[in-house]
């Protein structure tokens, strides 16, 4: 089938005249390879069809929400019929109370649980319950880590002015001397220390955490009061069954998380340690649909899922594939990747590419050949992949590389340079 | 059948251990009168049955987002339909733009849309774009008014630092004098005026809008070059099939919306005017679930029977027909009742009563009949109500008149001082 946008076009231009640049958040494609469909019709499995009717397998997974399949029907049977039987109600159901008592027997830092919407609600009480906790104000964070898209944390600062990033400290990640000198910093007013549990920040290669690194967190937060928070909103569950920092034994107070704990129905979860419960308990957050019922009821069967089944291992052993494949693919046609991050959850990039010229054609080369990979955001691999669709990505990038080779120099893609505009402003 | 509560208390022993306090936010029954239900198990039409099967008449609504019955069928199926085809995807699906669509024909004022998951969120986006617009950082806010659970906006204060209240100057709600008294003390540098379309705080009587005051409101951001916010989250679609404030002639320039704009599915919405767009398309904010195809499809289907169906005269009706049996069974039994606010979003208290030890005990054995009352919280009609439903709600009213006069002298309700002790701190 050839690969047409003409739908996409429409839409688009429909879109442009009732939405602000007719999209907005993290998935515009504004920034994105030239083509890349904005809005899709389908998404079973591990694949998406666009408005054209153009199918992929899609390594975005929702920005993560897919860790079983678009449409999984056990998931979305349970969604369903508690939602049938009573969703937003004007109280919780049964399902607010199992769903509690299952991650906190799964995540064993936390004895107790909140819900919420956006992982942002996450992040943002994890602040507040620090600085109830502690009496006080400074958050130390780990510079260009992406805590979610309030005033006092969203990447781009249009409409937030200096006193919504008051309070704030912040140290290179994995760097335990940078770390260390900002919580000097923070002197006796130290509320948390914010971690992502990898770095997964755009743009740049992605680290697996420094045991050191999350070790020394943990005790300059013991040594001054203050409360540790790890934010697993876009890997939890996706490294490890438990907080992912049970990879290098570090217990936070707090974890935040969201996406995959209900394979993309409408839930995020605060997860804490008894040592924060009070400040837990005193801080007022809530929302319209926080306590509804339908989306903690598909939770817990993923919960459930995530417990008893080898989707884990079974993500990493695909991600191992994409990343053998695709380094031998780059390889015979004289490139090289960086592959960065735990293989399940990779970001990929050419390698010898400032401008990111080479890395955006090759991807779009890959997207019409109906594979969906970003060329500068982590990606995720779901467990309803099959070795057959790593293969057929594969043989893709192949393809993709053999066009990018052909095409000589490129120019620097122009929208990024828009982006890096917006940034400094 | 007999009321009784031992499930109830079972669960809420069981969410005590995993959930801060055994339960959080605007749905808590903490500080309800004695023995309101904490859990539910099923809600239909105008109705919901806690745990132990108690079923009840329900006049809260989700807190609002019940607008045409629990479990609307037709509404309910466009979800079901969208979410098999696909719901969180890597995109945003065709509904996105059909409702943008939907929602800017609908209200006069609006342009364009975003959309989002919480009140919240589209109050906090409307602030940003309000100080992206203008360059200006003020916001001027009516005491008491509720915005949403942010840093910035959350009625009570634990783990909210002064920087997350700066650059906002307070004014009494419907009082042009202090209204423009605030602007006054904002100087040159007013973002946004916000109000909300009815003054509908807790605890004290609800207001209609003078219009004088919406008028000067309107002026004032005209003469400033500020943009005048409506926060119509609760109330919207409840007052009018356009925004609440066409009801008194007034455009504000950015409306937040949410609640029942989806029938209870999990959907908020930022709506503007074109002199915001461009503010609007460049600030950053996005959530996990945001461009979930579901909640627009249900949304769709719910604008549809807000243009199409008389929901709204029938919601009217079913609400002055309350106020006038309350108010003729209160004279029956000696007593006044403070109905205020719209009757369609009523805020009922017992008059001569300081401590609401009598609100208190009227509303418990309200409960106790099968009608949901709230004792200081504005309620919501539904449009699944029927006359004989709120026949059944007066008599319930009456019986529980009886007994208050009987009980005679009341003790104020303990937990009220620990709330206040709460907003002290």
């Amino acid at each position: 089938m050839t690969w047409t946008n003409s739908n996409n076009k429409a839409l688009s231009e429909r879109a442009q005249a009732v939405i602000p640049m007719g999209m907005y958040g993290h998935q515009s494609v504004l920034l994105l390879p030239d083509d890349y469909p904005q809005f899709f019709s389908r998404a079973q499995g591990a694949h998406l069809w666009d408005v054209d009717g153009n199918r992929y397998l899609d390594f975005l997974c929702g920005y993560g929400p897919n860790l079983f399949g678009y449409g999984d029907k056990e998931i979305d049977d349970s969604y369903v019929v508690r939602m049938r039987e009573g969703d937003t109600m004007t109280g919780p159901g049964e399902a607010m109370v199992e769903l509690a008592e299952a991650m906190t027997a799964m995540v064993e830092h936390a004895d107790w649980a909140m819900f919420c919407k956006n992982g942002t609600d996450a992040t943002t009480m994890a602040m507040m319950i620090a600085r109830n906790h502690t009496g006080k104000k400074t958050i130390v964070l780990a510079k260009g880590a992406y805590h979610g898209a309030a005033p006092w944390c969203t990447p781009l600062k249009k409409g937030v002015t200096p006193a919504d990033r008051a309070n704030q400290v912040f140290y290179e990640y994995n760097d335990v001397d940078s770390l260390e000198a900002a919580v000097r910093e923070a002197g006796d007013d130290l509320a948390a220390i914010f971690a992502s549990p990898i770095k997964h920040d755009t743009f740049v290669d992605q680290q697996l955490p420094d045991p050191a690194y999350a070790k020394r967190a943990r005790e300059l937060c013991d040594e001054q009061g203050a409360l540790l928070i790890v934010d697993d909103v876009r890997a939890g569950f996706r490294l490890a069954r438990d907080s992912s920092w049970s990879l290098v034994g570090v217990k936070p107070d707090l974890s935040s998380w969201g996406k995959a704990i209900a394979n993309g129905h409408p839930i995020s979860a605060l997860l804490g340690a008894d040592k924060a419960r009070m400040a837990a308990a005193t801080i007022y957050a809530t929302g319209s649909y926080w306590f509804s019922a339908a989306p903690m009821a598909a939770a817990l069967t993923t919960m459930k899922r995530i417990r008893d089944t080898d989707y884990l291992e079974r993500t990493q052993a695909l991600g191992r594939r994409l990343r053998d494949g695709l380094d031998e693919s780059a390889a015979r046609n004289g490139f090289a990747l960086r592959q960065t991050g735990p293989a399940e959850l990779p970001l990929i990039m050419v390698d010898d590419d400032p401008t990111l010229a080479k890395g955006y054609f090759w991807n779009q080369a890959l997207m019409k050949r109906g594979v969906y990979f970003h060329p500068w955001h982590n990606m995720f691999i779901c467990a309803a992949m099959t070795d057959a669709d790593i293969d057929h990505a594969v043989e893709a990038a192949d393809d993709s590389f053999k066009l990018l080779k052909a095409a000589g120099p490129l120019e620097a893609p122009a929208k990024l340079a828009f982006m890096n505009s917006m940034l400094e402003s």
